[in-house]
């Protein structure tokens, strides 16, 4: 029994032994090394990902070449390109590790199954999705009043220490910045 | 039975006509007159809001005065401060009808409720909150990439017809531009 993963879904709901056990054979276990691709912008998406080790970043590569970061994942973040996998289609975002990963991954076609044998899990991904829109619109909110410092402030709080373990370039492509304004902030 | 609703429900999830009848008895009607405020920012938010008829803006503003867009619903958008509504803590932004508006209503309490009675509105909640959170990481896209043309395609695309609905000087507030900027685009 992953403890970890255990932990993570009582935040959202109750759950017996029983129910935790039949939850897990949902799940595969995936390792992926450091600098490894987990997704490829244009892929079918089949699978969302937990994070139980590792970083992850989420990103959209303009034909340019520039880069823009969507998404970072530390342990017990869930990542994946959601537009492709919740209607199954091709990614926009390459997804790639920062650091050697291990991961617990659900196909869309089980997460589907496992909400119908498990209702409580239905409540978990609709608590959850809750909880990722509210951190997003307060991210674009940082965007709209354009306050980096407000944004750093908030990668900080949503994914603690995560500043010593990504390259400054990286975490000011993220925040929007050069990393001249970075190291003020 | 509102046929609209009904028909906004079956996008997600399928249901009986017994189910619905169910469903309607956990929403309140409101009608709200234009210019009238929904929710104001510092007050706690018990409901969230489907609207049949009418448009409103949801804004943040700041003690300087200067406001910023957040979310515009029309005719079949849900709206509320939702952090403060999912987390039942104070709101954060103000939401105003721009036009007279008739919505339904249903309270944290209520939709708890009816989660466990009719378990499909769980898998809708579920849906809906997948979808939203994938047209909000849309926008923040644009703002990622400065691309407001992109913004403003999507806002169109998103809610049809708005832009001759609400006031230039809120559509360039949403899209963050100046309104010689909107003019080109």
């Amino acid at each position: 029994m992953n403890t970890e993963f255990a932990h993570h879904l009582v935040k959202y709901i109750s759950l017996s032994p029983e129910e935790y056990s039949t939850i897990e054979t949902y799940f595969s276990e995936r390792s992926l090394r450091k600098g490894l691709r987990l997704i490829n912008a244009g892929d079918m998406v089949q699978h969302t990902y937990w994070v139980k080790k590792g970083l992850l970043v989420s990103a959209y590569n303009e034909y340019s070449g520039k880069e823009y970061i969507v998404q970072f994942a530390i342990e017990r973040c869930w990542i994946t390109d959601q537009n492709a996998f919740y209607n199954q289609t091709k990614a926009t975002f390459n997804i790639q590790c920062l650091e050697d990963s291990e991961l617990l991954a659900i196909s869309f076609e089980n997460r589907e199954k496992l909400c119908r044998e498990v209702p409580k899990m239905e409540r978990f991904f609709r608590r959850k999705a809750n909880d990722s829109f509210v951190k997003l619109q307060r991210r674009l909110l940082t965007y709209l009043t354009a306050d980096a410092k407000a944004r750093f402030d908030q990668l900080l709080d949503e994914y603690p220490g995560i500043a010593q373990r990504i390259p400054k370039k990286i975490l000011a492509g993220y925040l929007g910045v050069s990393r001249e304004t970075l190291s003020r902030l």
